[in-house]
């Protein structure tokens, strides 16, 4: 049994004949983000590597830019809590809350999307070229990664990967905190994210994308969907999307330039 | 082309092949919800029945109970606003800002939960018993209701039913929103929801439980998987959760004595 899931007695229900079983059902539990001594948001999540989900949710809401931002984080997943203190001038938790909830609510970082939208010097014309062969042979191995969904079918995952293979990898009951969990790992690491790849197990909306543009990262992939507001801002920030990678099959939904035939 | 859906060129990889192809996506949209002249929040939605999704959004939220405490409600899916005037005590967009998001943001209705826990009085002992062969019936015809999904694969779905059939059917690209649209036209409709089975599309987390509980919906259905927290809450609450409903199988994780066995 991982922390990630619990066991419990269930009916099973087959037609018409019911059982008493033992299942797992994935955990879920609220983390509170504590910003400079003051609580800033109480998320719902799998509470494992709560310190990862919380500096990548701060950067993700822009609240800290890189690992130098952050004076001192420590979090406790059984008290719920992380604490963080960040360094330089500290803004006042109103001032992060009025931005954050009207401008952006938990559909996050609208505000950003808007200037993005209008801002070319945020396009992103780097990045390598992927073949579509990496992208099937690293959505293969993001799928078996994925423990904890073969055992609960109740998480999304999230990783971040070059051509050589999957670098950071994580799992939450929300999309959002997966990506966030990845992000976060790799800022506390110092791992370079603007020539990765994000591979998500959720659909591709613009909250998502918004989260890979403020990585620099050019390649979003995942076996679900994307939007077509997400597609529309991939084209003006330089993003590839490719959805529905399922075994040798994928879309490419904007920037295809950057993805090659082959191996 | 539904107005939930947009088409695109797009390009289809199928292993060493390549080819340009029309797709359709779904749409994705900000909506803002003015509540009595203030912005209170924007959502990323499907923008369809905008109406019922700001409705439904202020009831989870507790910020409306009823009907009659809407005075006038106005909805504009392209300019991707809801005006909402509401009766009696005027509680300022501050107040609601701050209840909100300190004790819950984005996991919303946490404040609601704790106490919840601890309430006898919100224990659900009503509900009427249901059959698992309704529930497979009513889950099959969920499926075949979910023409977005089947033409993007990019929504979730939401409905409330009775013995019946489904009285109340919505998609969006959010489950929540999903869940807050049926909420809502319930809730403008007079459509009384406390015998009533909520069926959605998507994971059984704690705060889709809580919605649950404020509708006083009595049975939680879904094709997908609950969190321990969701189970948990669910028995405090005396709510009935039927995961992994598919086709003649599904798994009852609580109050199983509302659930029968037979047709």
């Amino acid at each position: 049994m991982s922390q990630d899931t619990r066991g419990l007695d269930i009916t099973r229900i087959t037609g018409s004949r019911a059982s008493r079983e033992r299942d797992v059902v994935v955990r879920e539990s609220p983390l509170t983000i504590f910003l400079n001594d003051d609580p800033l948001v109480t998320l719902l999540c799998s509470p494992k590597d709560v310190e990862y989900l919380a500096a990548g949710f701060l950067f993700s809401e822009g609240i800290i830019k890189e690992k130098a931002d952050i004076d001192r984080l420590f979090g406790d997943a059984r008290e719920g809590a992380v604490w963080v203190q960040t360094r330089g001038k500290r803004r006042s938790q109103k001032d992060i809350i009025s931005r954050r909830f009207i401008t952006a609510g938990c559909g996050k970082g609208l505000s950003f999307v808007d200037s993005a939208k209008y801002s070319k010097k945020l396009k992103m014309t780097h990045g390598p070229k992927l073949s579509s062969g990496v992208i099937a042979s690293l959505m293969k191995d993001f799928q078996q990664m994925s423990h904890t969904y073969r055992s609960t079918g109740g998480v999304h995952s999230a990783a971040l990967a070059d051509t050589g293979g999957i670098a950071v990898f994580n799992e939450d009951i929300g999309r959002h905190n997966a990506i966030d969990k990845v992000l976060g790992e790799s800022l506390l690491k110092g791992i370079r994210t603007d020539a990765m790849i994000l591979l998500t197990s959720g659909r591709i909306s613009s909250d998502i994308l918004v989260k890979a543009a403020r990585a620099r990262i050019p390649f979003v992939v995942s076996r679900s969907a994307p939007t077509d507001l997400s597609v529309k801002l991939s084209k003006d920030l330089g993003i590839t999307i490719v959805g529905f990678a399922r075994g040798s099959r994928m879309n490419v939904y904007s920037n295809s330039r950057r993805i090659a035939l082959g191996p």
